[in-house]
């Protein structure tokens, strides 16, 4: 019998949940409101209710991977600190689920990493053993990986890519999160001499600066060439600890990245000597929107860790 | 018989070398002039013929760790880049110790990082298994243990920690290496109002800010409280990447340390929550001028890597 996994991507709009093969093929993915489950405060209920029905629709499945929007115990059996679905916070979420599903494995794993994981082993790009992954979307996720594992860190909450300093003196997500990137719209378009389609905007978000920017807006280009800046000040930090320069880029910048890359490169070239920039290779992840259901079914490939 | 190590701390100035046992005492110490080794351009045939005398002086020692300043290749083998000791630039040391040296092994690493080994496997102080170690000197150097292994990043020259991204947009080397400590110096010198030892100075070196600061001179304390901020800054990045929070700070700066920790701790405080600062560690290295012998001693024990 072929083997199946559940990847479950826990969102804090939706909990994405795909059935994929062995090799990583999404053969169908199901969606449900985060907010329906945490309607009535039993999300933790509820949530395991919806796992034994995805299992009782697909009884070939005996491994479950599942992406934490947060924090994980080392041993990644307890939910620690999950900003947007506080419900998890210090849940012993692995056994609870492995005494409900007698015979089922569970794999538990934040979500950046999780994600990490399913472009090495499940993108079909060719990736090498060493690897950095960033994921710029609401925050600014990342994960490493060394030799094929994930780096974890001393306590296995480390790669928290999106709050580390950047050269204005800001943390990196405060500087290209979502929010981030509105406030770097906001700001130019009050100097802006040209135009803009976004000067008519009432009210901007993330999303309208990146449609304009594919568009070739040239405000909106201007903001992601100084996302491709900032973004360089984190990755010269995170390149320089952990020696790695393959850096695989996912999340919605990657709609708008040529107008990041140049910009990015030149920051690493100016604070990198050749060691690190001869053999960098930056380059898109190629998931998308499956990223974070693929990623979590691969953490049932064991020994990645 | 007892087990005896050699170690070999190369430096720009001086080759240190240390007899240790395998408790990590240090039994004694000889120091030759790194410039009479480089005399007429033969530095690796003396640096083994140095060694040579010193094995046939200590016949017990069949295991020398030797600490290099630069990068080595992945493997250990090779020397590849050091900036002060351009003779050992793509020099495979390893072989030609080992296939002069019947019967000895010979362990290499950058010297931050055997240093670090160092104080987690020697000093005597008590050390958790995962901690940050961040040396202050002429350069600023760094190491990371994770379960009581270097991490060695991906191509093994990680944790180049002097070398990440600070709040005013430079490297925290060329802040708070010695360099830059003197020009932080002479900066606030030109515009300070009251008195200060350091305004007579004819030519400041890093060494007369930090001999003032001992002696509470009030210029040279600002001097090293900030010097704690820009260290807070890089240590915040590599915390969240590498999720440890046991901080153990060698190097020249341990002197004035009590000048440097408020400003460094309301930074960690500033920018970390409480996951990373409620059991944060932070305190001086203790092998001191021998952390460099010592170190590259306890690279002789081995499984660190």
């Amino acid at each position: 019998m072929e083997e199946y996994f559940l990847g479950i991507d826990v969102g804090g709009t939706n909990v994405k949940v795909g059935l994929v093969k062995a090799d990583g093929a999404l053969v169908s993915r199901q969606k449900f409101s985060t907010g329906e489950l945490r309607a009535g405060g039993q999300f933790v209920e509820k949530f395991t209710r919806m796992i034994g029905s995805l299992l009782q629709q697909n009884p070939a499945v005996k491994k479950v991977g599942i992406g934490i929007p947060g924090t994980l115990s080392h041993k990644r059996r307890t939910t620690i600190d999950l900003p947007n679905l506080t419900e998890l916070n210090g849940v012993k979420l692995h056994k609870i689920l492995t005494q409900t599903f007698d015979g089922v494995d569970f794999f538990l794993e934040n979500d950046a990493k999780a994600a990490a994981l399913g472009e090495y082993h499940f993108s079909g790009q060719l990736l090498p053993d060493d690897l950095l992954f960033i994921t710029l979307g609401t925050g600014v996720g990342g994960a490493a990986i060394i030799k094929g594992k994930l780096l974890m860190g001393g306590r296995g909450n480390g790669m928290e890519i999106g709050h580390i300093m950047t050269g204005n003196g800001r943390l990196l997500e405060d500087n290209i999160g979502k929010k981030g990137i509105v406030e770097m719209a906001t700001a130019m378009l009050a100097t802006y001499p040209g135009h803009s389609v976004l000067s008519n905007a009432p009210a901007l978000n993330a999303e309208d600066v990146e449609d304009a920017a594919r568009r070739n807006d040239p405000l909106a280009t201007q903001v992601f060439a100084r996302v491709g800046t900032i973004l360089g000040e984190g990755l010269v930090s995170t390149i320089r600890l952990l020696d790695i320069n393959t850096i695989v880029v996912g999340g919605g910048v990657s709609k708008v990245f040529e107008h990041v890359r140049p910009s990015l490169i030149e920051v690493l070239h100016r604070f990198l000597p050749p060691y690190y920039t001869d053999s960098l290779d930056i380059r898109l992840a190629v998931l998308g929107n499956n990223a974070g259901m693929v990623g979590a079914a691969s953490l049932c490939l064991e020994g990645s860790r």
